[in-house]
């Protein structure tokens, strides 16, 4: 049956054949789950490998404009959860998908956002296997928002944690820092600010296999998201006990990021990133890294910026461009609200 | 560190220390996730076996109001997403939860929410194991709205689906019908009823363990949430390709649950339940079965209800208390909007 409505209705969440519709025509067609019962049933090889384990992951999205340059509230949600699992060495296999829908939200909008899920998803090489939909009124949610949770694979005798990271190791990031947050702040338009910036949101699983597959002794990576790089080294730093010098000349930022940042008095250091993430690799394994990170798109832009040390541990600090050190705290307070 | 706000503010959705506050002291402190990475890492013996398959499932809640007589939405996010596995013969083993704030929550409201889950959890044997919390500002949200997805393992040689009902099979059901939508409809308040009903909200996993031990050949089950019981055997007729009588005079419901309905001009067999499933086995199983269920607590009120017949494929029919025959029909627009 062919969806008539232009519009998401309160009909559309109610349980009966709207709903049905809606879910058939929107969301199934396109996703193609592997069954219609209430839960996908899914088993791989790799699962029941002897010493394998699961990861399980989930993240609301509440991003605002719901689609802007370089993504969209959809690309990001499977985005944002691929990447959780693969900043835990795992390879992520599949992922559930709920929305949360405001009343009046238009069909054609949903559409571009499953179209843009699906077309991510097969990209990262994962399946969206089973879903749901709420619509409430009009007024108590803003337009869309998507909760993806996810299952990956860690295969036998691959161990990343924080906790891992030694002083020495090397700390690298796979690209230009802050893209996403800055991009988003430009889209909101309020601000009158025109730039090419587009979202950094890409998923990253191929870059770590290949770093994995260079470099197996990787400690533990984070992606840089809400909170930015200032806020995946602290949590590193905190959970190794170790102390973190990074270099601010070798930081990678667009002039435009920079020129965002210094117009709103933000610091770049924790603007939200979606396909950025850092990672730390033992001294001897470093070279290899970078060079596995630099042969996929997606780490072009690789480049060492510091490394652990023994000194002020669960503290990160900065070279400035001017040779001095300051510290580089958690973010206090807010700085953006709903960038991811 | 103390949390000392009495009400979320947008930094606790920012990334930084506030929400490692919110999250360190209202969430992990109850729910104990097994580590403190960006994904779990699990593993379960059941999971491993030969022919053993995952059960993967998700659902929204955006119940109104946030608490209601017989639970809240923390505790039908727990069982819905559980008795969601549960359906499909799966033994639930993990939650993910994620929760989106509107700013100004209460805290305690999310201290009691939080507490509910967790208890929830224990009653069903799963563990609630990753989460993630999401903040948007004034009325971009309606108080909040929790996400779960849940993991389940289906033991090898289980296989239940709605396709396998046959003619002959006989349904039951594990009690009341109605009584949580019916709560909801009162506790909104707004329409002036006072009464004594609860929901039904209830994790079914030990009944569905009971059952399938007693009569392993139960075909198909679902629990009949949004949509109600009539939207479940509509999908179940039509899967399997098969009719269904059911006879009214069996329907399990209160006294209140139908004023209520009769006051508000509702259909009983439309209200929403978050404790009642309806299962097809086969006629030798029956008996089994309904002993089965009313050796637990949540089956205590089973019943037969009807049963699949050759004729009419596809369609519910009712044996109305007259002795008369009508069709139960998927639910065509909304009934109860934000009932779940």
């Amino acid at each position: 049956m062919a969806l008539r409505d232009e519009r998401v209705t309160l009909a559309h969440g109610g349980g009966g054949k709207a709903m049905r519709d809606l879910i058939d025509e929107v969301f199934t067609s396109v996703f193609q789950p592997p069954g219609m019962e209430d839960q996908a049933r899914l088993m791989a090889d790799a699962v029941q490998e002897p010493g394998a384990r699961l990861a399980f992951t989930t993240d609301s999205f509440v991003v605002t404009p719901l689609e802007f340059p370089g993504g969209d509230i959809g690309k990001i949600a499977v985005c944002g959860t691929v990447n959780d699992l693969v900043v835990g060495g795992a390879v992520p296999l599949w992922l559930s998908a709920a929305f949360i829908i405001e009343e009046g939200c238009e069909v054609a909008l949903l559409r571009r956002i499953v179209a843009s899920m699906a077309r991510e998803a097969a990209l990262a090489g994962v399946r969206i296997v089973t879903g749901d939909t709420k619509v409430v009124g009009r007024g108590a949610a803003d337009g869309l928002f998507v909760t993806t949770a996810g299952i990956g694979v860690i295969q036998p005798g691959r161990e990343m944690a924080a906790a891992l990271i030694r002083p020495g190791d090397v700390a690298i990031v796979n690209g230009m820092l802050g893209d996403h947050g800055a991009a988003i702040l430009a889209a909101r338009g309020d601000l009158a600010l025109s730039t090419d910036l587009h979202s950094d949101c890409a998923s990253l699983g191929h870059l770590m296999q290949a770093v994995l597959a260079a470099a197996p002794g990787v400690r533990a990576a984070r992606d840089a998201t809400r909170g930015g790089l200032a806020s995946a080294l602290n949590e590193m730093a905190e959970a190794a006990g170790v102390g973190v010098v990074i270099e601010e000349v070798a930081l990678p930022m667009r002039t435009e990021v920079k020129g965002v940042c210094e117009i709103l008095g933000l610091d770049p250091l924790y603007l939200a990133n979606e396909g950025t993430l850092v990672l730390f690799v033992p001294e001897d394994q470093a070279a290899a890294a970078l060079a596995a990170m630099r042969s996929v798109p997606e780490g072009a832009g690789a480049v060492v910026i510091g490394r652990a040390v023994a000194a002020h541990p669960g503290q990160v600090r900065m070279v400035t461009l001017f040779g001095g050190s300051r510290i580089v705290d958690m973010l206090v307070g807010e700085q953006l609200p709903r960038i991811c």
